[in-house]
């Protein structure tokens, strides 16, 4: 071996002492991409900082919620699956939106100690939309899908105050409980349930699938887009493959579409609003978006 | 900004979901060089894992150890000030090395589940001293200082069965107490303790200074290296400076010498079997050698 090789991590950004630790806990984590987004966000940010996989289960939580207390160069961290519901009861402080939604996804230590947590996932999917040009507020949306995602997206479309939103939802239980939700936090926003048999809906300005069909190839599709009216813009939150069938039949049909990776790209300037990181000014989501 | 600059980790070991982490605690941390040592050792052997820094006061011992029994991709950690005595009645298993010098420095969980420490500052120094061809066994050895490092360089020079140990400490009850350990986990091993005004022994092959002596510019010497036999090695604990006035006489006066850091470089090897990691044959000692 040559022992002159450069070092691993070179220059100014290499993990030393000083090093502030950020990270992801799942179960699975090894499917994890945001190591790689936030290390460019850190070097360009200028800001001596690593993001970690964390791997385990639910045991896992309330030590690393310790450990948010107790080692002082942990900034905080993001939840990923199966942990975003399982995680709510153990926080001290939860945002109002991450209530609405039943679960949170990302994590600190406020200045007072108290363990705060929001739900962002779906204020992404609202900046995401915004950004392209669509308002949300006053819109109505057709919303498939109540899940962990469909959750998320409700809350925020009603923090965003959305003129109606309707929600459809396979498992009458789970819509029960998310609708209860919504109408607690967000008595103003009129929320309804339609059934699947009632498809379509009209004079709806976004439809979103926030189900897994289209993640796997020969998946159905939760509804059918060229149903809706034409000027209904179609919505994904399925990321890979970035072109589902759903928008596919969407696009094939005249109709506008809007992609599941905007939601993932504006969740990163809210991280770190959150972990109270200066953006300086840097557009962060499109040097997200140069990466790949 | 440059959209277009390169990523912070590039190359086949950026840090990703699979990662495995290490690190050591301490408090404070931001000293810490490991990091930058181990990120060669891990890319020269084709390891995907990250050394990083826990920073935290004696309240983030017991939540590391239950992270090790909670975060799969978490491989164990060193320990450094202030933690190395506290951590160790916390153990689940401790090597007897580590019992006799009543601290522990390297902590992994075993596969049966039990949480496992070591102490290596002293197996590194036994080992370091054993590279540069001075044989340990049977030898007599004067060691000065039985705090923190004297405590596991005694418990390390018992285990490789010195010949005969004199120990010197001017505080009379750490003296006594690490004395007792000693004898208890070493019964066949010769220790006894000589007062300072009785310096200096004969027939000493190695005299090593364990005391924070020589940090410092303007402290005195533990000892006067010139009082002893000329063929007694000289030999230091403290890193930096590399040249302690200590060893700046010894070598002025034509005595051998043997400098503080052998004993952290050969600890990187102990590190690596502690946590199973195959060195695959590489020196490793020549490669952490090779980047200062």
């Amino acid at each position: 071996m040559d022992f002159a090789e450069p070092p691993l991590f070179t220059g100014q950004f290499a993990v030393n002492g000083a090093t502030r630790l950020y990270g992801t806990i799942g179960d699975p984590i090894r499917q994890l991409r945001m190591t790689g987004v936030m290390s460019h966000v850190f070097s360009a940010l200028g800001i001596n900082a690593v993001w970690l996989p964390f791997e385990g289960g639910a045991a896992l939580l309330p030590v690393m919620l310790e450990a948010l207390g107790k080692m002082r160069n942990l900034g905080g961290f993001t939840v990923t699956i199966p942990h975003k519901t399982a995680i709510l009861p153990l926080m001290g402080r939860v945002t109002r939106r991450a209530r609405a939604a039943g679960s949170v996804n990302l994590v600190k230590r406020d200045a007072d100690g108290a363990l705060s947590g929001d739900m962002v996932d779906g204020a992404g999917f609202v900046a995401g939309l915004e950004a392209q040009g669509h308002r949300v507020r006053g819109a109505s949306v057709w919303l498939v899908g109540l899940g962990g995602a469909g959750g998320a997206i409700a809350a925020a479309l009603c923090e965003a105050k959305v003129g109606r939103l309707l929600v459809t939802d396979l498992k009458a239980a789970r819509a029960d409980a998310g609708l209860d939700r919504l109408s607690r936090y967000y008595p103003d926003v009129p929320v309804a349930s339609i059934a699947a048999e009632q498809h379509p809906p009209k004079g709806i300005h976004y439809a979103i699938n926030a189900t897994p069909l289209g993640l796997r190839p020969g998946d159905p599709l939760s509804f059918d887009p060229v149903t809706l009216d034409p000027d209904t813009v179609i919505a994904e939150v399925i990321m890979s493959p970035v072109e589902t069938p759903l928008l596919q039949r969407a696009r094939t049909h005249g109709r506008r579409v809007h992609h599941g990776r905007h939601m993932l790209d504006h969740q990163i300037p809210l991280y770190l609003d959150w972990f109270g990181i200066d953006s300086k000014g840097i557009d962060v989501v499109r040097l997200v978006r140069s990466l790949s």
